[in-house]
């Protein structure tokens, strides 16, 4: 997505460790004008009269997850992280680990809210390794729902995330963008024939 | 508003020790569509037109905050939850203690995302005793931001933080709906001349 890389280069910053800062504009002050552009573009690569849902985890992936479900006409669920190892009945639970926090959390989401006859969308604003995202897909497949695809707005396609969901049969992968490398500061996006 | 009283009481469940359960449409799956309408009525009582930004606090509070601010054609601005005592320069925070974790955590927000030439509308999905809308608004202070005021979708009037702003001189406050009792599991919601 050309306005997204340009976007990223314009308000985006790179820290130490390539950590890759866009939260003036996806999560943390977020721009929910661009998030209707965004919701657009998933909308060519998916078929979102399919859906019965959005999917996302807490925190950053909701603003984004909020606009596509409102902009589709489907509820948004989001997976919850469990706040103690004291987790009630009635729940889908997935473990995960996350580079970013150096530990493992666990996604929990009530069985009340997904089941077989459901047909998710799974969004979320960035991808590295991919755990989160397959935390999602278990608890998916563990409603026993169909999983209709997963968009990301941002992939650091170094981190090898997205490349294992292109590989998986049967599930459709989309991320906006996919910023190949950095060096230098300078980031470099894969292309895609669109 | 009527509607959401009545989709209270439709839809929510009352939990031992008065936990109020709305996760089928606010705060875990989410009615989207159902939130324009909360949007409209925010509108209703706050001059949205002058507002810069929708602020709240992470995670439950971003779907409706997400759909106001897209409503109004602004940013929305989220506080996080500092994930660990090393918290980097450049932040306003707020401790606050939960009474549900039975901890003290700290709101953050970048210093980037919110300064004096703001006018900002609080939301957030729910009101207890009010103390995570407080580090709200200590932040907007720590800003020099002006605060145009304090939209909750349900206030749990029994507990005294929803009269503690309506009690505040210059501070324009607003719940769509406060429940001031529950017995035997029925709540009683408190009447406002509209």
């Amino acid at each position: 997505m050309k306005l997204l890389e340009e976007k990223i280069l314009r308000e985006g910053k790179v820290l130490p460790g390539n950590i890759i800062k866009v939260d003036g504009f996806l999560n943390h002050r977020v721009d929910t004008k661009f998030l209707d552009l965004v919701a657009d573009e998933f909308r060519k690569y998916f078929d979102v009269s399919r859906i019965t849902a959005v999917l996302t985890a807490e925190a950053s992936g909701i603003p984004v997850a909020t606009i596509c479900a409102h902009n589709f006409g489907v509820p948004l669920i989001f997976a919850k992280k469990a706040k103690s190892d004291n987790i009630e009945n009635g729940l889908y639970k997935s473990e995960v680990y996350s580079y970013t926090y150096k530990k493992t959390v666990t996604l929990i989401l009530s069985t009340e809210w997904l089941g077989p006859n459901d047909r998710v969308l799974i969004i979320d604003d960035f991808m590295a390794n991919g755990n989160a995202v397959h935390g999602l897909v278990d608890i998916v497949n563990q409603s026993g729902a169909s999983l209709e695809g997963i968009g990301i707005v941002i992939e650091k396609g170094f981190q090898g995330g997205g490349d294992r969901f292109r590989e998986m049969e049967g599930v459709k992968y989309r991320a906006l963008a996919v910023i190949d490398s950095i060096e230098n500061n300078k980031m470099t996006f894969r292309k895609f024939d669109e």
